[in-house]
């Protein structure tokens, strides 16, 4: 293990992620309602930090394997979220505990948007900017993470992708090339980020406001600048924005940067996976307006096709804007959508849950078994796009399967052991293993009742969820460290 | 599909199904506290029934495909319990709804336990010992079914346990062989359940109540001669008797029949399952009984460990048997149990769930998924024993894994639907999807409460159990009708 090598890179991203207090700053001094200290203090301390683990390692420039890039990948959302609440420890306007800093950050930073807050609103201007620009940090960190780097660890099935991204990733080695995939999903990422602010904004919020939403938008992570989420504005083309822009953010991101690069839609065209997510989030959207219409939910037909449709890709999608309390929705709905935040969104883009192309190649397992067993002596493939699929990439996502549900019942019986009731602690366990944010029963709106116990268990979970369980379960194997 | 020569079977199963209402007449007559009537017209009624299936297709004798195999095994299992729902359903002592009738029928013949019965105790002898008796010839037809049948189907994987079956098996066709290896099944199931009502009438049972206790231990299915199921007693013999017979139970039952076949215990030594089954149970008794200890759950230790272990192994192994609500117990202990309810019993044993087999090679397969990821080179397979396992396999208990998933979420949203809290509706489909019998919530002790909609969604979920999902599924596939 080059143990110099990844404090040098860690050390230059936690200078790096220093940066990232600045915008914070800039805002205090606009609005002039506190914040500026904790955020330089906060700038001052992490910058340290980060020259204390980069000084040391300098001249430490030694190649990567594998087996590095999970310690990295894994350290990276650690340490940059613990470094993240840095700002809300700090003693100034408000102060959170400990526990309840880093419980923030790592929501944020994992685009859960599961939040132990009440009051935002009130809060200075700085801190409600900052909450929003962490999520989008974090997804454009999980963004580079699924497209650049899971496929080149090979984890759940990602190889897959492998052979769609550029050059050098098809070798096992990080490569500088990582620099230059990450730069232009970094541009789509921003100039999707921008459209969906200047959206919000003709919407009627206020530009900090629209550049506070479209952060956590396009990170699918959910935070608001208000309690009440995108209740607050009440308004249908403020949802027709989050709808259309959620819908934009949960596709894979390398079709993106395919079609950026090659200026044509045929990829978008041609993709299973999206054709499966569109499928799956309009199915959602009609049954959750349609029953709201007919249980006549609200006044009029036109607020529940709006709310329905809002909640529905806001949930499934893993986002987790509201703009009621949807867990109080009629029969099956809140348990229907739930379930929803397990597809989550697709691989490669910002969105959590197993991924959607994962689910499908499930779908696709067992009907190829429905088959076999009518046609013992038939020959069947499972298929992508045309070609059939390696065993290996199939047995890879249904490793990750089984991981994900071994994990989802040990974080689910941790939540119980801390305190949670358990319906709730089913919602929880949803809430945080899918990034999704807001769960069922007690922890529906916020997290704000949970025991400190509890909040580290949704901390993990947010890391397994975050890091597709394995890279973060593959550190805990004895193989691992001897290998 | 040769529809008249499966009539002819169905007809004759159904005329020899009508003889087991005869013991029934026999212990009204002794008792003399009514019934007869009701089981003497019942047999006359399944009797023309039989015979009016039998009579115009008594020549039909063409040789059955694998096809027509799954069509049997569903009406083997929907007819029957029709008909084993008569007696429930004629006027007499007492009479049930027709839709309460045929869910006695189904949850006793599918050894799924649940009730909408109250006052057990009160009714006549006829009915008690009916009910036993029912899930007792349910816990042989499951057993001829998974060690006999479904490797025959290849349904889930199962296909493995065709090199162990005697001769004729590894074809495709259905054979009489079936009917011998039936037979021997039959001799070893009967001897069990013999020495188990032996065993309870030495802990201090009547006869009556040991013999029907034995029925419904050894057929894993959890019904009662009393509402208060084994609590009734209060003995800590009896919970022993209970915990040896439901681990004997819970254990394939083609080892007991290569055991006494070849008169040697070699079988039970060197098999993988058996060993992981006795662990997680060995497991769960030590955890639920520690945790009744440490909260003092009881006045004295000795009851904690009695309750702590029976209902562990009686939930676990989806028996259902219960000495005290345990959806009351603390901390996870609840949930704990429903969890393990889906790992549930050995494969060719009475028991539910996925089966331990199962959970064994999907854990085998994270495992490997583990392993690849820290030795991209490397190849590993999953093995069972000593042998690595053919993909083929993996995949069907993949795809096995993936249907029960689909199936459980579209039932627990049924139950929702039918009126049934979140909450108690994850129960109720762990109940009886898993052939467990008690739930959580509102259906943790009987399903008196649910709706005739949600009565008709557990009879379908105990069928979709019962069947190993992919029975019942195949049925609903286009495939197989074109086929
Ligand atoms: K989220
Ligand atoms: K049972």
């Amino acid at each position: 293990m080059q143990v110099r090598t990844i404090l040098r890179i860690l050390g230059l991203l936690v200078a790096l992620f220093s940066m990232t207090t600045l915008p914070p700053i800039g805002v205090a001094m606009y609005y002039g309602d506190g914040g500026a200290g904790a955020f330089f203090f906060a700038f001052l301390l992490s910058l340290l930090i980060g020259f204390a683990l980069w000084y040391p390692n300098q001249n430490q420039r030694r190649e990567l394997k594998t087996r590095e890039g999970f310690v990295i990948v894994v350290l990276f959302w650690v340490v940059l979220a613990s470094v993240g609440a840095i700002p809300f420890w700090m003693p100034d306007e408000f102060q959170l505990s400990f526990t309840d800093s880093m419980f923030e950050a790592f929501s944020a930073l994992t685009t859960t948007g599961a939040t132990i807050l009440t009051g935002i609103d009130e809060l200075p201007h700085a801190y409600r900017f900052y909450r929003q620009q962490l999520q989008w940090f974090g997804g454009m960190g999980i963004i580079v993470l699924a497209v650049a780097i899971l496929p080149l660890l090979g984890i759940g099935g990602m190889q897959l992708f492998r052979a769609e991204t550029p050059g050098p990733m098809k070798d096992n080695k990080m490569t500088p090339r990582i620099a230059d995939t990450a730069k232009h999903l970094w541009y789509i990422y921003l100039g999707i980020t921008a459209a969906c602010a200047l959206a919000y904004w003709a919407a009627g919020m206020s530009l900090f406001n629209a550049i506070g939403h479209a952060m956590s938008t396009v990170a699918i992570g959910g935070f608001s600048t208000h309690d009440a989420s995108l209740g607050y504005y009440d308004s249908g083309w403020v949802n027709l924005v989050a709808i259309v822009f959620l819908l934009i953010a949960g596709v894979n991101f390398a079709l993106h940067f395919g079609a950026v690069r090659g200026r044509t839609v045929r990829g978008y065209l041609a993709d299973p996976e999206l054709r499966a997510f569109l499928l799956i989030q309009f199915v959602l959207m009609v049954i959750c307006a349609v029953t709201l219409v007919l249980f006549q939910w609200h006044d009029d037909i036109g607020a529940s096709i709006s709310h329905g449709a809002l909640q529905a890709v806001s949930i499934a999608t893993t986002a987790g804007f509201t703009t009621e309390n949807y867990a109080v929705w009629p029969v099956f709905l809140p348990v229907l959508l739930i379930f929803a935040s397990f597809i989550g969104g697709s691989a490669g883009s910002t969105g959590g849950g197993l991924k959607v192309i994962r689910v499908l190649l499930l779908f696709r397992q067992g009907v190829r078994e429905l088959n076999r067993l009518v046609h013992p002596k038939g020959v069947f493939s499972v298929k992508y796009g045309n070609r059939p699929l390696p065993d290996r990439v199939v047995q890879a996502v249904w490793g990750f399967f089984a991981a994900y549900a071994l994990v989802f019942v040990c974080i689910m019986l941790a939540f119980i052991a801390t305190g949670l009731d358990d319906y709730s602690a089913f919602g929880a366990t949803a809430a945080t293993l899918n990034n999704l944010g807001p769960g069922l029963g007690s922890v529906a709106v916020n997290f704000t009742d949970v025991t400190t116990a509890g909040k580290w268990v949704a901390i993990l979970a947010m890391l397994f969820g975050r890091l597709e369980v394995f890279t973060l379960l593959v550190l805990f194997t004895p193989t691992f460290w001897r290998g």
